[in-house]
């Protein structure tokens, strides 16, 4: 098995509701077919499915609630950090998270999108943050 | 908020069991500290991390199960996708989905983690899979 994520799926209830957030946080769909929305990021696909079509079509049973993932987002600076929380709050996000420093020496807060899937934004000065977004180990 | 993930935490139960998982099937770990291990994975990272933890860290309620998330790992062939679905069943992993034609016209099939986070390997001909495994939506 190649190391790679080609697509990350987020299950929602409302794929209109959840495509408007993310456009509100400035992202831009590339595709959007069958009430199913791409965003290209970086060499991997975010998209937004269905979460009962989503739970039907990897076979799992669906019991609601959080499942034990969490997407980071990394940015350049702590006022990033906090510029975008903004932002989300302002478009009824709940900040789970308030901006604060972390234990690995960085300044992070997480809000949830409107389908409670969190998103830690991050600025850690440990992880090298590339011109074109990519974000790289320290060496091994 | 530009647009990039920078980092998909799974939230695990046991970080050297799934640690180990990942790497039968043939991942290399970067870094593993403080029980937490970092893929590096094109230009983003997966981190195997205590759910626990990550739910304290995100500052939200944990019931258990699948919270509707999936990630898909897309191959360059049906052959492929055969390949890795058995690599993952000969080490115990549960295939929720056998391999099968999909309805977007690819090939695809799903197993569960160690701790039933879904990946559905694909073989979708939709969508341009570079040399480097960078995943490209086509042309909007």
């Amino acid at each position: 098995m190649e190391q790679r994520i080609s697509l990350v799926t987020l299950g929602v209830k409302d794929v209109a509701v959840s495509k408007a957030f993310y456009e509100q946080l400035g992202w831009e769909a590339q595709m959007d077919v069958e009430e199913t929305v791409f965003f290209q990021v970086g060499g991997s696909v975010l998209t937004l499915w269905s979460r009962e079509k989503l739970a039907v079509d990897s076979g799992i049973e669906d019991p609601g609630g959080w499942g034990g993932v969490a997407i980071a987002h990394n940015v350049r600076s702590r006022e990033e950090v906090d510029a975008l929380i903004e932002r989300a709050r302002a478009l009824g996000a709940r900040i789970t998270r308030e901006p604060a420093e972390t234990f690995y020496g960085g300044y992070a807060a997480v809000f949830l999108d409107p389908d409670g899937h969190p998103w830690e934004i991050a600025h850690n000065p440990g992880f090298e943050l590339l011109e074109d977004g990519s974000l790289r180990l320290p060496p091994g």
